[in-house]
């Protein structure tokens, strides 16, 4: 029989890895493993037995266990990794890079062992540069391994186009490339809303207001917190991932992938919309871009390759 | 205390109307109430008590009411018209107009007399006909007067593009504008999946049986069915737009409105995107279009002026 | 790779069936696969194609395919067997014996080819004697040849339940035990609103009135409808135990099972609690039943046997 | 026209009352306004703006506003009030009487000026208490002023039988009655599991264990944690009483109400089974208590007036 619970192993018990869980054991996409380092052992039973005692009245069904031990994590389908400290208020994304590479390379080094046929993706920041470090320590093939920006920046972009507008954000579409930096590419040209072009609506002075804005979105929350970094929609992006990935939807959606030629990039990894299924990224579409959105891609992708060359573990 | 269920009422118990009470019980949207004529006053009982038996198991919570009674529809918030015969194969949408339209107005007298406040959605056919017929009926302001097209047929392109694919359907993008004839305007130029350009992923070729396959899409149902009608994707959506209304959403979707001016046509009901919320249609988007996209959509035009003027009722 | 898109197959495509598919499909429980006759395969693509086309507006991803080809239905996770003639107006469910037994033995066999390690839920009817001729021409073990009955059973206790008190159907609770006909077992002991049992809020009379509307709940349906049977409910009952098994919930609810000596009966399939989870019924709950109860429970066993016992196929 | 959005506002941005405005605005109950202090108003934003880009990638279409100022809360249909200093490790419930009285007089103040027409539910704790308070500060009629700890409590005592048995906790109900301290009054009578009595499934001293455990359900995660308290399952259980309102549901639920001469009680605020729909409570039910129950219910309305009779603001 085939039949089985998918299970899911959060790395990482803050208020992302924390938040992940509660939205996969809303959406019953199987049993949920949240884990984070024998230190915060309680506090992350304590998180776990929370969220499952709401089960009852939000009406879902999951296993939903908190633990310090990467065997209780055996055969996870599916890995996320946010792990690491978190940003702090003026700190650059690019300032974690060690500590946090040190982090996410202990972490998949027991996700080798314990669950080595799983699909594994990384939210641990700066994200370009820990999706490749996780990429070196898991040693799987590159399908398995994903970051995720892209879903996250493509996010925040629709919402502050509705509210520009004042309209629903079910009708906004809106897509980013390229690193989860300030460098980040918003591509205009293929946002709309309602099937609308942006550009119809939006006086230009105004996307480009809203452009900066996305590109700085995740300092924008760092700053209004003051303490600690955002964490709603960062899981709401990550349990999208899994559900395309579990439900084999075969989604086109940018995330971080290993890039070995396309858009002219080698042994890079960057945001690029792929298709996302039951394999993992089972294929990588490159677009065509204008010379002026190659150039604001190379620009990001030099912001990537900079932090990706500062990892040292 | 203005906390309230909502009450909408579905004119019509048919496949379609009965699909519709369904989809709105599932989703909550408020008490449902299923009417048809007198002798069919018992079927359409039957069908209300099912689909109020399926309740406790799908864990939804919504009166729905089987009735032949306009009075039972007294102050409905929303009332959606599926009534009119079925096309059968082989007949044109048009032949059906003075016959239904009779339906239409018998039934617009009755909503006038019961709900003179509800928002009022017409999905009888020829649809562009029947929303001219029920407004001159109904003698509502024009922003509550709404025939739905747009939101199925480019539900149907939608799907016809990620079929082509292999891709999620979540991930499609796509607009039709017009009436909901032969004529129908898919508009490729604003079409999209995952943020890429349709013309990019799919030849022109295929592009075009695309279209002409999305334009007989009603057709292709019919003659597949053999002896009735789609309604699952009408159903939907209806059902979608209600809940645009009742939650006021401010959605930018194709609807069928009044035009006065727009788009240079007058007195002319024709599926055109809009802003849909509380107060119905809010505003009406006009598009730049290119030469061949107006003729096009001048063609689908007089073709919608061709049926509403053999309207004698 | 253990990822994978569930496949279910719904065999027959009338109402019931295809209101399980469009059921199955807005859960994105898997790939559905509608089949019906040859005869029917354009009525069963065109409401397949229907269905598909409501994806996009719903808001679901599933694959919906339309069939009269046993091998689209090959290595389905499960079948679910609707087909058989409806019961009409003044009919019993025991004259259908017969004539849908042969449907259900030659389904099965096709079934048992393609599909041999599926699950297999019967809903055609007498469904207590089809879930004994799906078993026999399956030869699958036990576990994996399952009857409905009680769910929807307990819906409509239910349902009449919370209509006599005007209060939220989600407050109720109740459970029938039984063959799935006239004498069917609701235990009014077990039954409760919101905690609270139902003789404290209910005279005996009524209850005894609800507890015989229960009894004949799908003949009242069928007097309503004229021309058919419920398939709203039974739908949504099918897709609750499908959801059951796929997502291995160990659900306790009411199903048609082989009874090899519990409650004293042997060789009966007949509705009990059941452990419903990924391997099927994974064990039959024994409930302590008063004299009368069990009076009850071996009338309702005999009207089984003796429907059983007509079977001569 | 009558169509609006409601208006929720949630009273403290803590864990508790952040997650209850990410799960209201998941069900698209309404606009959400999340509130607390001037010093806090920037976390407050950040938390909102954070939720409100979640909504385009978990398909939630809900207004979610940050503020410090009670004139954003105007007009509110329902405030939930979860301000207060959370629980310490070692720290008695009842030992925040005073502390937390003092913040809920003031927010109902300010409540009662610009939303006099609101229902409002209260978590802060000692809840019993608190909802005192906050009536006396109100001066609304009894039935807008309801305490949260029944759903809580009832979540917890489900959740840890259907773990015991290892089964879905779908098919558990069970009910608990009285003040939301370890005087708590689990009724083991009135649970079952898919309609099977609790004490038929669990041998007497494990349901002992559980009901203790279910007392002390709050202080195990607050020892869990270290620091803090818990609220996902705290938030459900607001959201859930939220929804029966809004959607005027008529549940049936145990909630802290204010009791004149119910079950021998006056004047006293204690957790009991009540109606829940557009106007708050709709009614109390009495429910017939064994001696030994009755006793229970006395111990605990003792401790709800020690603590109730230490406010002193």
């Amino acid at each position: 029989m085939a039949i089985k619970r998918y299970k899911i192993t959060v790395v990482g018990a803050g208020f992302t890895g924390a938040t992940t869980a509660l939205m996969l054991a809303q959406k019953e996409l199987g049993n949920v493993v949240l884990l984070d380092i024998p230190q915060l052992e309680n506090p992350t039973k304590g998180k776990a037995l929370d969220m499952l005692e709401a089960g009852p009245v939000q009406k879902f069904d999951s296993q939903i266990t908190g633990t310090s031990d990467f065997e209780d994590a055996a055969d996870s389908d599916i890995v996320i990794i946010t792990a690491g400290i978190a940003r702090k208020p003026g700190m650059s994304r690019d300032d974690l890079v060690n500590t946090n590479a040190s982090i996410v390379k202990s972490v998949c080094e027991n996700v080798k062992r314990v669950a080595p046929e799983s699909i594994v993706i990384i939210l641990s920041n700066p994200v370009d540069a820990m999706t490749y470090v996780a990429y070196n320590a898991l040693e799987f093939p590159k399908n398995r391994v994903i970051g995720q920006s892209g879903v996250l920046d493509t996010a925040r972009y629709c919402t502050f186009i509705a509210q520009e507008l004042n309209v629903s954000v079910e009708d906004v579409r809106g897509f980013v490339l390229g690193g989860h930096g300030d460098d980040m590419v918003p591509l205009v040209r293929y946002s709309s809303v309602g099937g609308i072009p942006v550009d119809k609506l939006i006086p230009e002075e105004r996307i480009a207001e809203i452009v900066q804005r996305t590109r700085v979105g995740g300092g924008e929350i760092v700053s209004l917190l003051g303490n600690g970094s955002a964490y709603y929609a960062p899981a709401a992006s990550l349990v999208q991932m899994t559900e395309a990935i579990l439900k084999d939807k075969k989604r086109i959606i940018p995330v971080i992938a290993l890039l070995e030629g396309e858009y002219g990039y080698d042994s890079l990894f960057m945001g690029v919309p792929v298709l996302l299924g039951a394999n993992g990224i089972e294929k990588i579409y490159e677009l065509e871009l204008t010379a002026e959105e190659q150039a604001a891609l190379d620009k990001s992708a030099d912001s990537v390759r900079a932090v990706t060359s500062a990892v040292n573990v």
